[in-house]
């Protein structure tokens, strides 16, 4: 596996572009599409929360035949809590966007981040979409890449080009992290596009072990957005023999799909609000890699220990009572071990080493800072 | 029930002191004892973290046959991350405590609160034993809840006078909320005397039901510490006949008992590090009270949530995010209101009602705001 450049339209047969529709007032870009000349195979991972924004909720109807050959994403408003209006919004989205394709609408998947509470401006993004459409091309990754940002500081690509059964396969990825604008809450997005040719079945296995050891290892405040969605579209014109059961070739995709999101987790985190550190969380001898995900994420959240990273102070006793705040039974002071690397450094890592088995797990946050109040308690 | 002053030593048969031994360098109050002329019966809650300070596991074992005369406290020095020492030194606190009153060791529980990691001033507290015992009084009340502080602003308070089978009875209680003295975390103390007669059982039954209510439904800033505890002793020199049996006179007791719990809890969340505002959170319509309780403590310790408190933003998304956020099913958008009271005020309160059941719970908590940053990062 290699690392290269070019996101999200480096891999066979994908076309992409991003434009300004009329969302933002910046006049930044805030409509993106990326679609494939075949049908592709499609795995999605989306928020866990109860309250879900509309688009999730057409994404999971449209993509539940494991199908799909385009996406189309606004920034600037998170068509979320607009009720009946907003649901009827992000189907005309999906219908218009295939419309203007030439493909179905249940072959559109539909993302949103941004504002919450208002409605989305359906027309100006159809009103966009023949210009869309029109310009879209084989270098449209990176205009994607903008056109889905909110307040992120920079856009966040990973390409990776691996071999799978003699053939070369290419994994481009991008994503937008945690930015806000009011009243709006941090949301997640992550688009990764392949030429592999995978199953159904194997795409959903490969995302799902790859989305717990990354976008599910990262937080920035612990606060889960209503958003949030990490998606995959296959198209197969890479021409290798199909994934379609465990062993070596689902071991080197799922492995080089894991690189593609573990990075793109961690962009997310350096470009967290108002992060002046890069806290990698070790959790050593758990009883489970869950376990250890648990209470690493315990300790990143904790409000204690992300104050006290910003404040370049080797805290170990907030760290401590952050593993314990779970209350799991066999940690005490005297089977916990922790060691800290320098604090003086941007980046920053914890190793915990607890005595209740061989599992283990990484997660990344950023630290507490001031900046983070100012951004969230401020609106323009 | 009606509420006077007085604090611990107004109940019959308590005597206190609070004095400065040497522990703080600020030369405050830094440790205090109070006493029961008789036995009493005595029970307890402590912190639900895996990793307790050394007093934990001290009180654990002497509170265990119900009974205790004394507790004695000091601020400054948690005596948490100690070692064999730390619990040696906790030991030793207690029984001398105990030669110095002519009671049994195991009638004397111990709490540390302040600085972790380093050893206890075990010497200090012993040298000071004589001068602490000598002043014991039954105004000593303010003193001891002077003593116990370490970063608190304010003494909290409160006393209840209530009558049992024609009795009066007074319940006293002081407490201590989040302090931070580097490298410490926040710790939360509460003691209360009472000369109501109850049988150890319903003494524990009543102090279990008033913490739920009280203590386990405010937060600050979502962090467990290793050295939370809360007692009650119970001397029955009040002379009511025994409350021995759930009925009129222990709903009357556990009632009262969680006036007090209840007001020290928002009396900590009212003097939580760098709070501008205190907000109340009512959760309605769910299956049970601890679903609710759950609830609102997701909203409560939401960082999203507590800055747009902090900048007088009535955020609604922000608050359905959060009460999403555990996964529970049958939560929606459509099913979901959210009000607010006015945010510009001191006070704001959060009313979320859910379609779930007719179940409900109230958390208080305070806004994260730059003076709680400030707090936790410097360290002098």
């Amino acid at each position: 596996m290699k690392v290269i450049s070019g996101g999200i339209t480096k891999p066979q047969g994908f076309r992409a572009h991003g434009m300004w529709s009329g969302i933002k007032r910046s006049q930044k870009k805030d409509l993106s599409l990326v679609v494939s000349e075949v049908p592709a195979t499609t795995a999605s991972v989306y928020t866990q929360n109860s309250v879900v924004a509309a688009p999730i909720t057409v994404c999971r109807r449209h993509g539940r035949n494991g199908r799909a050959r385009a996406i189309i994403v606004n920034s600037g408003n998170a068509n979320c809590f607009t009720g009946k209006q907003g649901y009827a919004d992000a189907v005309r989205m999906a219908e218009t966007c295939a419309t203007a394709l030439g493909i179905k609408a249940t072959d559109v998947l539909v993302a949103s981040t941004g504002i919450i509470g208002k409605p989305l401006p359906i027309d100006k993004i159809t009103a966009a979409l023949p210009e869309l459409t029109a310009a879209l091309s084989p270098a449209g990754g990176k205009a994607f890449a903008q056109g889905i940002l909110t307040t992120d500081l920079v856009i966040k690509e990973r390409t990776v080009r691996l071999t799978v059964g003699g053939k070369p396969v290419i994994i481009g990825g991008c994503a937008k992290g945690s930015g806000m604008i009011a009243p709006n809450m941090a949301t997640m997005l992550g688009f990764i596009t392949t030429d592999a040719a995978i199953t159904g079945k194997m795409l959903k296995q490969a995302l799902k072990e790859a989305n717990e050891d990354s976008f599910n290892c990262i937080s920035v405040d612990g606060c889960m957005s209503t958003n949030d969605m990490v998606t995959v579209l296959a198209n197969g014109m890479a021409g290798n023999p199909v994934i379609d059961k465990p062993g070596k070739d689902y071991d080197a995709f799922r492995d080089a799909l894991k690189d593609v999101c573990l990075d793109l987790a961690k962009k997310i985190v350096l470009d967290g609000e108002g992060a002046t550190k890069f806290v990698t969380i070790h959790v050593k001898g758990t009883k489970t890699a869950k376990q250890a995900r648990e209470i690493g994420l315990m300790v990143a959240n904790s409000m204690l220990v992300k104050t006290a990273i910003y404040g370049s102070n080797p805290n170990w006793g907030r760290v401590a009572a952050a593993v314990g705040a779970l209350g799991i039974k066999g940690i005490a002071e005297d089977s916990l071990n922790i060691s800290f690397s320098s604090f003086k450094k941007k980046d920053v890592s914890i190793t915990t080493t607890l005595q209740l088995g061989r599992a283990e797990a990484t997660v990344y946050t950023s630290d507490l800072t001031h900046e983070y109040i100012r951004i969230n308690t401020e609106y323009n």
